[in-house]
């Protein structure tokens, strides 16, 4: 097959573990006869200092007419405190793709669970995805501003059609898994959690198979870290989404494992790994890459059908841990710390 | 000393946990030759079925003019989907006493050490306190409402006065402790954050002794089950404050464990356990009284400054919990289930 991917290395560690990825897109092809054209744009701080821009317009057209996007992360303390900041190519990406449903798969490694900072029987079975709301909530709606010197509003606003879509592809995926989706909100407090239930119930109905539950977020946040074997797919509001999935991270143990897909109902696909730009290991060649790749992992079998190419890619992070390599966010007593490249040598040897 | 305290027992589990609560400060009087005139009041969903409104004017009335208010819980499945919600109660009370800084500390007890979900190694040591916003933020903002069945708006404003307080508190509160003072929000994506930012930093300049770090809620959210032992003072909005404290919880092992006070600039102060109003074991006398107790010893050491007493209280704890008295929650390997009223007699044994 052929297929047209755009890259966004971005910031910090992004063009690093992007290298990483490539390279192991690079293996995927050869062996299985694919095509990958690939066209690298800016985007972030990267972007600003090339263009004054975080989202470029080349960029977002480039990403528009792919057939999906991979982004490295974005952001820097070189850029603290300027007008422009690279995180506002992050949001407006997201928004400008409408990719609504940020699917983020935690699952416990088995040879990671001696670097989780949970007892070892919580995480042996997790195997849970956060379905993340991206383009809306507090995130997005206006009024956003500051007021003179003294006063500052975010808003946290909710049509109801955004809620739909969210929670009809995390329905959807619920029933094809084990068919529970528990539902967090705060609908004791705000006005569009109280909303955010009703869909999630009236939905419900159209999903007889599925068992749902609600849950308070504070909750939430305290369940995950008590029993997350407990949950399979959980959706939410997009800042809760943000704080949960970062949280649930430490199950695997470490954020640099975490993939994310953003998918919207067409159009491209945005595959970014939940670690952020890490600017105190940037340019070290010491950053984890199983992130990023096990999001390119996402890309092949989400946007691209290839179910065989994506198994591959996660079986051979899954022996390459198994083997001990390890950066050193995953470090392990049995072995030595292994650089970005050399954990990725090893995923294309197997 | 003469002291004019209102009980707010409110609903589940809140009747009980007080019930524990007002012996244990018997006890207080005859030992220490105080007299502690007690008056009792409804509040959220008991007060609804008795007058029609979560927060009767009587019960605030008594409040402001008592030294401090003790509160159990309110809410329950009864009064769900019903117009005027319990939680309605508990939110006007804080705004209506003006107590905007909610301290909720959160201290690993040595003998609880095997049911914390996190490692031993990582709870040995922690000892940190949550200043949380209280009376403004996600939770009060307007507007806040429904537009017909198609949407819905929460607001999450500040004044920079709201914050100003609340981190001046955290301030003074990190200089009396270790001096390190930790400010969580969402700065690259909130402008209510900015400003939050902004003021923190302004303030850091009167408390030259205090050391300041800020932090994203997301990472926040992650260090605290990654590291909690790195924390000491954390100061954060409403909402984010209500999500994280709870999770901290699981560093104790329970929620049951842990008290909070609510403070105002003048005026009594509030306290109340962390913990909800826990339908489900509500009326078995199998609720854990330690939250509600410790957070009646916090009000003695804050509102009365009765730090001997406060200092009993927190002792007697301790010893009971290392003489392996247990509720369900806090079961041990060790001892059997104690009730309720079980472990208030333990306490006020010693
Ligand atoms: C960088 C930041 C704007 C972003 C977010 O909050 O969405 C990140 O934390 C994430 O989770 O992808
Ligand atoms: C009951 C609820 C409204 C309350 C809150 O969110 O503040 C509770 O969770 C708490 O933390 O005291």
């Amino acid at each position: 097959m052929e297929k047209t991917i755009t890259v966004l290395p971005g910031d910090g560690i992004g063009p690093e573990v992007m290298k990483g990825a490539l390279r192991v897109l690079k293996a995927v092809e050869a062996r299985y006869g694919h095509q990958f054209n690939v066209t690298e744009m800016p985007i972030g701080g990267k972007a600003i200092d090339e263009t004054g821009l975080p989202l470029p317009s080349e960029t977002l057209e480039q990403c528009k007419k792919s057939d999906a996007v991979l982004l490295g992360a974005v952001g820097g303390p070189k850029w603290d405190g300027m007008e422009k900041r690279p995180e506002q190519g992050l949001l407006q990406i997201r928004k400008d793709l409408n990719v609504f449903a940020n699917l983020r798969p935690v699952k416990a490694f088995a040879s990671l669970g001696d670097i989780s900072p949970l007892k070892p029987e919580l995480i042996e079975n997790v195997d849970l995805i956060f379905v993340r709301e991206l383009t809306g909530g507090l995130y997005f709606a206006q009024p956003k501003r500051r007021t003179g010197n003294e006063e500052a509003v975010d808003t946290l606003y909710y049509h109801r059609n955004e809620i739909e879509r969210v929670v009809k592809k995390a329905f959807e995926i619920a029933a094809s898994r084990s068919g529970k989706l528990t539902s967090v909100d705060k609908a004791n407090v705000l006005e569009s959690s109280k909303l955010w239930r009703e869909v999630v119930n009236e939905m419900a109905k159209s999903f007889p198979e599925v068992k749902v539950e609600h849950m308070l977020v504070d909750n939430a946040a305290m369940q995950l870290v008590r029993n997350p074997g407990q949950f399979d797919v959980i959706v939410t509001e997009n800042m809760f989404g943000d704080i949960l999935s970062d949280e649930a991270s430490m199950i695997t143990g470490s954020l640099g494992m975490l993939a994310s897909a953003s998918v919207s109902e067409e159009g491209p696909g945005l595959y970014e790994p939940v670690h952020g730009s890490a600017p105190d290991i940037a340019g070290k060649n010491a950053a984890n890459p199983l992130g990023m790749v096990l999001s390119t992992a996402m890309m092949l079998r989400h946007s691209f059908h290839m179910n065989d190419e994506a198994d591959a890619i996660e079986m051979a992070v899954q022996e390459v841990l198994n083997a001990n390599y390890r950066t050193s966010d995953i470090e392990s007593k049995k072995g030595r710390i292994s650089t970005t490249d050399e954990m990725v040598d090893q995923l294309i040897y197997r």
